[in-house]
């Protein structure tokens, strides 16, 4: 059976979402079976939704195997709002940062976290042109940070780190907005997480953020409600209208892993499935398929390559398109090529992806003395 | 024809949207007809996105009557996020800004917008428990202010300016929230309005920033990205990933006010006559159903009421819920019935909760001399 287009949808993010979540935000948007309203017409505040909004804190906490004490908030305005919030937060009376700059996303929360407050590099993966992660040994690291903050995965670059890297006794804080939920980790070893819900956890819109109860005692309560981590804690996530919607969406989506994947050991199997399936593609056509990513610090969420030049490329993202996949452009910084394999896409679009790509390499002959010509097919 | 429980959904807000609407995003959960991908899975990035902000502003500043000289912007956080906005961009330098105090929201833009500026009461409603709204005489409204700020209908107690207040000579602000495109108005009379979309507009998690360009030009640029007007606009909205299902939703809110309606003219007739349905209704009842508002400042968007005693309005609340009706609980801040008829609701569900509240007077025996007792069909 020919793959649905949202089957075959690569996009790095907005992602492609779970079928069977997708069918359930079908039938809520006319009515939602507990209550025979439309999604979009319950109240914040009925008790409906504080169920939604409990059960979703329960699920992450059990997904990701969290204590009790540890807080579970759903917020709007993206990471990058994490990028200002945190600075705004924990640097207002002149205490210094430290960052890794690994990528793209990495510098973005840089620039912004810059504006509110006083940071250090850690590291920066520039004159590498973000190729590759730090070690242990290359990390500048301070023991008076207020806090560490690094991105676990670079979506741009096609980076992720495999390790927690970071210093045991300052409060470590990661961005893991395209890897949250995609796999097991050591979440305990973190003071606060976040994540934006559009690649593995639902709808763009809202943003997870996971506080452990130490380090939220250490962050002011005098700020502005929005920006204010206790106020939106001690609310449940109700302290003003969330976004209803995207919030019910995460719930669904906590269920589908809970209850049809199984939980995240089982989705890291999926996850690595699909990215063995592209990498070793990559590695058996290297002088064609060119991977950005230095081998160890290869992403499973984004693998990110290049062909042997930008008209290539132009055609094999054209030739794609009419093939019925989308989003596989790579991120207008950069151009190349980006197959985004967040959870909601299933192996069998990967499998999928790598013939077209045996097909793409067999069909574009490559004369040994003159410039690449395309075949026919792909003119 | 029996209504549907969404057509007879009188909710506060979130409210009811027009069933045009969610039949468009009941399709396009699973797919956007113009690109046959979810609505889900679409980039921001898009071309089809792209389209998508720019047809929307153009919609809302043909709806409005707004020149071109006028920035429209979709941003997060609701209007709570603005209420602290506001001092945060304006008050930085010791400036002061005039507030009217009406009912519950703009108490709410007050605490939040007290923690980051300092303002200056125009005017309160608390002696008068929240049941009028001031007029031009009793506003001590400062030519020096900074800005000038009211809530133009307070959902909690039913109270709406049928005016524009303020000084020509100072910025007037505006939280248009719960009637922003429900009527016309002299909208090119204010420096900004803002509006939550979960009254009339499109469902919670987007909110609509309106601004005009000489009073932009005297805000800061210095600001984070996610608190900084000029990014927002500059990136027309897509500073960073925004929720793209909120804005489409109202895009297609827009159209449905310009094709279906035909205008915000016919829309506010449709409005009228479903607040005349219901005021009638109280007047012909005054001893039984008490209006809680002042005549003269009724909301034509929040029909807010009294009956004899608790005892009472709980009986109302249960038989209404057993009717079909939902959401015509009052605001857990001060209790009693609110029926809320935003633009999504059609005229037939204001006759059909006449009908009922005709009904449920006849039945509900009040003997001369005794408490009132509830008859058997509503016991």
């Amino acid at each position: 059976m020919k793959p649905s287009a949202n089957q075959l949808n690569f996009s790095g993010g907005p992602g492609a979402l779970p079928e069977s979540v997708l069918q359930q935000l079908h039938t809520a948007m006319l009515c939602v079976p507990e209550t025979g309203l439309s999604i979009l017409g319950i109240s914040h505040r009925s008790e409906w939704f504080a169920q939604v909004v409990h059960e979703l804190e329960n699920n992450i906490r059990q997904l990701m195997g969290l204590p009790s004490s540890t807080r579970v908030l759903m917020m709007q305005g993206g990471a990058t709002q994490q990028f200002s919030m945190l600075p705004m937060n924990l640097l207002r009376n002149g205490e210094s940062a430290d960052y890794i700059h690994s990528g793209y996303w990495s510098g973005k929360a840089i620039h912004e976290a810059e504006k509110s407050g006083r940071l250090q590099q850690a590291w920066s993966g520039k004159a590498d042109q973000f190729s590759r992660l730090p070690s242990d040994a290359e990390l500048a690291l301070s023991k008076d940070a207020a806090y560490f903050h690094y991105v676990s995965n670079e979506t741009v670059e096609g980076l992720q780190f495999h390790r927690v890297p970071g210093l045991e006794t300052v409060p470590r804080i990661c961005d893991m907005s395209s890897d949250l939920l995609s796999a097991p980790a050591e979440f305990n070893r973190y003071a606060m997480i976040y994540a934006h819900a559009q690649k593995n956890i639902g709808p763009a819109g809202v943003t997870v953020v996971i506080l452990r109860d130490d380090f939220m005692n250490t962050l002011p309560d005098d700020l502005p409600g929005f920006i204010n981590y206790h106020a939106q804690a001690d609310a449940h996530s109700i302290y003003n209208t969330p976004p209803v919607f995207a919030i019910y969406s995460v719930l669904l989506v906590t269920r589908w892993l809970r209850d049809e994947i199984g939980g995240l050991h089982n989705m890291a199997q999926r996850n690595q499935a699909k990215a063995d399936c592209l990498y070793q593609l990559l590695d058996d056509h290297a002088d064609f398929y060119r991977g950005r990513a230095a081998t160890a610090d290869r992403s499973k969420m984004n693998v990110v390559f290049n062909l042997p030049d930008a008209g290539i490329e132009q055609a094999f993202l054209q030739a794609a398109r009419q093939a019925g996949f989308s989003g596989l452009n790579g991120h207008r910084s950069i151009g190349g090529i980006r197959a985004s394999i967040y959870n909601g896409l299933e192996f069998a679009a990967t499998e999928h992806l790598a013939d077209f790509m045996r097909q793409f390499h067999k069909r574009y002959r490559i004369p040994a003395t003159s410039k690449p010509v395309l075949s026919q097919a792909y003119a």
